[in-house]
């Protein structure tokens, strides 16, 4: 068995989205800000796509899952209570010659890695963002930005229960911006101090909490492979005693081949009811569940199941990403899952003549209020093909002279480069089963395949 | 002619949002944060819906428009440039005796509101969220939580013509969080520090800004009205020349009759070339647009709808909050447009017996697969069709044990409480073509109609 390999290099890749549109580096004119980002038009879109699929998954198509929206500033007294006022640090060292700080635990040597001068001694260093709320910078008003959307789950606990009346087991889930003031950053997307979580507290009878651990994990493993990404690039790593976090009694990060290697792409944690019950002790509200089966009072244990946007979307762009030798070139192609690509179908116009212009954008105009579609008509049809398929658009439809006879236009497979042609009116249905999976080759009736080139 | 009245009090409304778990406190059971909210499970819904209509419209739906997500921690030059670092303040007065702080241009008199006390002279409060990005705590780390989304767009339009190839006139949009730290806040989520927006720069060629201007004013009031707000309700407030912004030559505020008066929505703004003309100058980078036409350079000028997502849900709820008198009660309803309710059917097995309640979860689990479908089998029918009548349920579906001979269903429809009876065979694409918006009364073959109650 031979050990698989990363599908692309990190350069490679960023030069990809940066110059079609899917990440930018944040304040770019300004010389960038460090370790932020943002999602152009293309990204953007594979970015809602994302959520939009996790939410659908993981909310919409459940019985047993509410979701929620809490804000990303958070009372002062919830930090003191999840730990992370006085447990959420790394060890900090600086430089005593270059002054550069690094995270001691990632250091190899003592010495500093840029000078080689010396250290000092390391200090803990709080990773929350503080600022001040209200029209004053004093100790009373400062608040943090919420280092995980977890919390505003916990504390709202409560609240959803006496508001939905769920039964136990179920869960709430969460997408939302979260921000970590890490000291080292980097892999572009995979570590920034800004980033966006979809997380999800499971909450279940204690005792029932295993069983539902490994159900989690099943699930989400399951969730990245019906979106296309290679189970060979994906792994379970449960965590060793010695790193479980303070509030996690198991944990398994779920770890994708990321160009730099193997790395978490999302973690599973069963937290017990570590976090309900410390809300408990610093809010003094009773935050037991009554289970009106059992006629008894509990703090639920809970299983959460931690995923990162960007990570998701740096690892289906990676999966994605293929490399074809095709004549005397190099094919570039994204083979994202339809559901994931920003642009489902492309319209292309063999020419910018008048009448084969107003008859592709016919098309267009009907194609686009059912599915997000693009439209192009410069360059060659063979320099538009491979721009569709290096941003992933599954179908581009290729009207010509010979559409204006006889109806039909052309579909182009963008990962077979299978092309078939259809009759005008079956276009979008075709489209639209294809797109949900359904087999390429089922043809509609007067339709034909061939291949391109 | 009558002047309109807000259609709900506030307290009614807030109460009804906590109640049935649209909106809580952030942060609750720490006594709540001052001005911020959390969505609760069908406030996130609504929420959801909300964002999904003004992006469809404005992104998906049209030729010239692209999105795009950026980041909330943007370089400090940015609001250098932008003006925000100088201009974005209010003057903040204190009372020398109980140490309140007030807005001086919001007093009445020169004392005190809430003790009478001496007030401090004004001095300028800058509204920017501020914390320090990287391990230290220095001038040099300053960055600022961004006060509008705006400026990630325009720091981006490069970017995006340069990998879009867009040509004028063309528009960025994006929704996202922006923090603005008010000295005052109030009316629930009307204005809070933590918001979230969705905004427009719309480019166009400086001398057709007038036009777009108007184009978009009338756009935005046809938004809010196809998705049921009274046009009656909404108003148009052209700025005067002494309350525009800085970078604005034409503003107009779409306002809303919110229950404590005539508020903006939407801010309609015109603000010319000032931004794009502030980063070339802060940047040193060329933003000029090469109009290929007529081989002119220039900075382009900037229309800008912006909107706020909870203004929105604020102004939703109130327009669809409805009282009707219902024979001894009062019958409590959220006319929400179908395209915005957090769900769309409730399924209601008339009891709790066994073939009943199988027969229904059947027909719930195949109508959640097409659409966000609840189900309810407690309490009697009537107090249900109330439960969801409340939460702007557009449909309930109930399940007799008629319905196990005749295999027909109850359709009831929320605002008028007609009810239909249809084949459980044509009750999907029933609901799906009454949730489109087509006629409630034409029935599928082999339905009827009748009147409840």
């Amino acid at each position: 068995m031979t050990e698989p390999v990363p599908t692309v290099d990190m350069e490679k890749l960023v030069s990809l989205c940066q110059r079609r549109g899917f990440i930018f580096q944040s304040s770019d004119i300004y010389g960038g800000l460090n370790s932020c980002w943002d999602y152009g038009p293309l990204g953007v879109e594979l970015k809602r796509n994302i959520k939009e699929a996790w939410w659908r998954a993981n909310v919409q198509e459940r019985d047993d899952m509410v979701g929620l929206d809490t804000s990303i500033l958070m009372h002062p007294n919830v930090w003191e209570a999840s730990g992370h006022l006085t447990g959420f640090s790394d060890p900090l060292v600086e430089c005593k010659q270059c002054h550069l700080r690094w995270r001691a635990d990632q250091l190899e040597g003592d010495r500093c890695p840029s000078c080689g001068g010396e250290l000092t001694e390391p200090r803990q260093f709080n990773m929350m963002f503080k600022t001040f709320m209200g029209p004053v910078e004093e100790d009373a008003a400062v608040v943090y930005l919420r280092p995980e959307t977890a919390q505003g789950i916990f504390v709202n606990f409560d609240n959803v229960v006496n508001t939905t009346r769920k039964r136990l087991p179920f869960g709430i889930a969460q997408i939302g911006k979260a921000f970590r003031n890490e000291i080292t950053t980097g892999n572009f997307i995979f570590r920034s101090r800004e980033f966006e979580q979809m997380e999800i507290e499971f909450f279940v009878k204690p005792g029932m909490d295993k069983e539902w651990f490994e159900y989690w994990v099943q699930e989400r493993l399951n969730w990245y492979s019906r979106l296309g990404i290679r189970r060979e690039n994906l792994q379970l790593r449960p965590h060793g005693e010695d790193e479980l976090a303070h509030y996690a009694s198991m944990c398994s990060d779920i770890e994708y081949l990321f160009p730099m290697g193997w790395s978490e792409l999302e973690g599973i944690a069963n937290r017990g009811d570590f976090d309900l019950r410390q809300h408990v002790e610093h809010s003094g509200k009773n935050l037991e569940y009554y289970d009106d089966v059992t006629n008894e009072h509990y703090l639920p244990y809970v299983i959460e199941p931690s995923a990162g946007v960007d990570r998701s979307a740096l690892a289906f762009l990676c999966d994605a990403y293929t490399e074809e030798p095709d004549k005397d070139e190099i094919r570039v192609l994204l083979k994202l899952h339809p559901d994931l690509a920003p642009v489902k179908v492309a319209v292309l116009p063999l020419s910018r003549k008048e009448n084969l212009t107003a008859f592709a954008r016919a098309i267009y105009a009907d194609l686009r209020q059912h599915l997000i579609t693009s439209y192009d008509d410069t360059q060659s049809i063979g320099r538009r093909y491979r721009r569709q398929d290096e941003v992933g658009t599954p179908y581009c439809v290729t009207v010509d002279f010979a559409s204006l006879e006889d109806n039909r236009v052309t579909i182009r497979e963008r990962d077979t480069m299978n092309q078939i042609r259809v009759p005008i009116g079956a276009l979008r249905d075709t489209l639209q089963a294809k797109l949900a999976g359904e087999d390429l080759f089922v043809l509609p009736e007067g339709g034909e395949v061939w291949k391109e080139g």
